[in-house]
């Protein structure tokens, strides 16, 4: 895309976000989408390919890491259908319970060892210890957490989405660190309202703690 | 469907379970579903209405009740990819923070106040205060809390689905009563395992405590 | 949306247009759509709510009338895959056979009764007399109509559709005031050129009956 | 499938009719369905092939004939979106108003002329006069005509349709023949009792007249 | 379109081909498509009618012929879901194995006799001879071919696809005309670099003949 | 499924193949699809597990070895939009061209190198020189190639498709070991009988020659 000029790019990432908006991912009346404003007979194989994953992803002790590339790093992927992440858990390494709004997950395991669970709409948990080599599916928008609870090397894991822009709804900051009504929050969980600001407090440091 | 045997019943109920499970919202190949084993000349419009809502929905003082009309308690909607719920909010009610795996909501206020929103993926909170009349819209699978906080009569309000099945995971108990590891919960929240407790305790009160 | 330009604005209405023809209901790849031109961080709970509807929809004696929350009205249900109509009928009000191309309905009985009916391709008729609380489904495309025949009050009704912009063809109008040729008319009904002409008249109150 | 006995075969057919409710169009995830209790290692190209249009539609002078090839005569097309009709118009042949909520239709004409039109929500109509070679389109589950109007020989039609089940709801028979009642009729259609008797006529020929 | 000024169609042109690529074959929001800066009020009967079939497709002895109605062709498609080919065999003529990534292909026969074929993912066969009047199946994006080996006149054929672009991958250019490695094309056909060349030169007929 | 009896895991086993061809990919209107006649009370998280890729791929000197995880090994995988190949490529293995009707490809790279290219329909190649940790996508239903030609170690490689059931068309068997008529393939591809019959070969070793 190098001879493509400055005001196009432009007006390129502006009709990108309008558009990305509106693709559907199941069905493409076009053999791949091409950016706005972009001369399709320009494109070549260094648009179907993703570099940015190349040397892994680090983390630090105890904690996690990742790299993505959705619709958003890697536009090639829109309207096809899929996407991937690229994560290393150290141990004692935490990703908290989340969702995926737009997309099933198939998890892989290219080293270690991770235990994983999702949570159906009984509040059933499917919850098992993944091996190198192991795969583990997640449906739909259903809650899920994983952790290198086990381990004593870094976990490298791929996941695989049928959406290329799944979306990522992590449960804590979403609930406790998004101004839901405190009265609100200490009836659904049943708890105290100190309770509710220790929940609260690792999303509002700066704060003075009033924040309700 | 009177003149449907016992046996012939079972038989539909096992494999209308099965087929359910496969069946697509977005495009049916008939004009409507019949239900396995269900001689179709046989419909008349009575299949096609439900008169489960009648007498409305009564709450318990401070609390909230609902009726549901999915594909479980209409079976016509199979395909059609819609259903409803009816809910009363007693004053001070609260509806806890949970999500629609596979539909958005659209509320519509039948009578009273309700305090409601949602949050998106960068946990950014979209509130409103409806009044009668008014309708709210939740894009499928985000998180989203209502409750009559200010009114001081009930709240009657109708939610429709854009899918006959849209699923419901309620956060508090999908967290905090599905036995999710306490050492995960403990780091994702990060809060003491005493504060898990407490959030634990609504969904463990007849056991001894030592759940994990 | 206050602090956006006329220009600006100008060039929404017109790639709404565009893009609205052309969104696909069933599967969105953001987490909503945010209309073109419009920067989505301006955007808060206010979007996502419709007052339109407040005090109701009033009707002379003996007709009905209806508001719509389609994507026309209320843009934030682009791509969500449902709307609402809200319909009184006063009594002897009645709503002609009409279908809606692109979504199945369900009705929801807020007050009084109602007769309804939908008809297969087979021109069986499936109806049904609707009382307060009821619920009634009509399968997408299906020809349908509803009237106030028996009750002495003014009923109230909720349509909900599987579409953000289901479409409505009201067929008296569709066959006898859109200038389909008189002998086309007279075949497929089976009647003489008179019984036509009564049936137009209707539609072209205004002209000299020399419509064909 | 000369080798599948007959308790077989009755167990296909009812199956498949259940399975047939349920199937998607749009997408399969096998390379073509087989139907159920045939095994498919025994299927070979006749099972793709549809000889039922060999030898044309004859039509009676004045009449109109057709032959259907959708998924109950052609098992083979289930799931694979697309179907066709066969149809002759003799010197003044008319297929009265009709829609198909299933599919659109694309038709191409084989020999002479044909005067065509379908009408929009608006009642706005949208007509053509249609010569040997040439296509047409109707969008899904709008309101459309065919007739023969001008021509002095048999016009030859091919209809295709963007499903394998596009459905087909003729209006006179629907709206007329189908026992709506008499009451929502007139006032529907702004006319008298005895128009609207007129209208029932064709469709109750063997009754007393006392249809109401 | 007569009164589309020059740079609206010019604006058309560009807009259409980006919004082509995003649009879902599925499901409209629409009644039908507008291509983007025409004025929907403008359009009438002609916009739904395409005449370039007209006059059939002619065929150079021993070869075939063909014309499309696609989207590209015939804009009202958009968004609906179909397209036609029109293609003429004189005896000889053969249709070499292709692919159709986004549909699947109702065959009709108008005139003439016609050997046709399908593999399976297990390259297992499925052919038929057809006659006049006979319907033939290929399920979406399975290879296939055609050729009038046994006939002694012009054979005439419809193509009817369940989409409104299906596009087409006719293999003998994909696989030796595209520059794959030589390599690539020796160990992946079991065969020679003579007999690569020669499978290639049909393709580089103006090179040296040194294209690798 | 060890408390699962005989007879009905035969029953499941026939439904399965059945409805596996029914289900839809994009859609489903549970929270994950449970195999015919398994109860669904008494699934766990082994259900979503799959430990066939524990131990890798081997493969044979210049060959290439692969292992898959759609929906028939891992049955799981139903309705979600998701699968898994494993593949190792020894120095000089080679992929032939081949495609993927049902779903697109993301390859992620996790050893070595990899060249790779797909065709579009205007026969244009897309090929790049991938590293170790890139991604590279293919389209639904392209042709694509893929060969370890510079690296002198094996090199792994994982797939994930937009689709549980994919499925695959190795091209060289399909156009070379299917029976097609030898007339057909020498006119499509330009050549002589002689060239044809040395395809063909590699399929067909054990016969006499004479295979047409």
């Amino acid at each position: 895309m190098a001879s493509i000029g400055h005001a196009t790019l432009l007006f390129c990432v502006l009709l990108f976000t309008v558009s990305g908006a509106r693709a559907s991912d199941p069905e493409l009346t076009k053999e791949f989408s091409v950016p706005p404003g972009v001369d399709a007979s320009q494109l070549n194989g260094n648009y179907f390919t993703y570099t940015g994953f190349r040397g892994g992803v680090s983390t630090a002790p105890g904690e996690t890491g990742s790299k993505k590339a959705t619709v958003t790093e890697f536009p090639a992927l829109d309207g096809l259908g899929i996407s991937f992440f690229l994560m290393s858990f150290a141990p004692g390494g935490v990703l908290p319970p989340h969702l995926h709004p737009r997309g099933s997950k198939l998890i892989y395991m290219i080293q270690g060892t991770l235990t994983v669970g999702f949570m159906d709409s009984n509040h059933k948990l499917y919850n098992s210890t993944l091996e190198e080599g192991d795969l583990y599916v997640v449906p739909r928008a259903l809650v899920h957490y994983m952790a290198n609870l086990d381990g004593d090397k870094v976990t490298k894991v791929i996941f695989a989405f049928s959406s290329s822009n799944p979306g990522s709804i992590r449960l804590p900051e979403n609930l406790f660190g998004s101004n839901i009504p405190a009265k609100v929050l200490k009836k659904s969980f049943g708890v105290s309202g100190k309770v509710i600001e220790e929940l609260e407090a690792p999303f509002y440091k700066n704060t003075t703690g009033d924040y309700h």
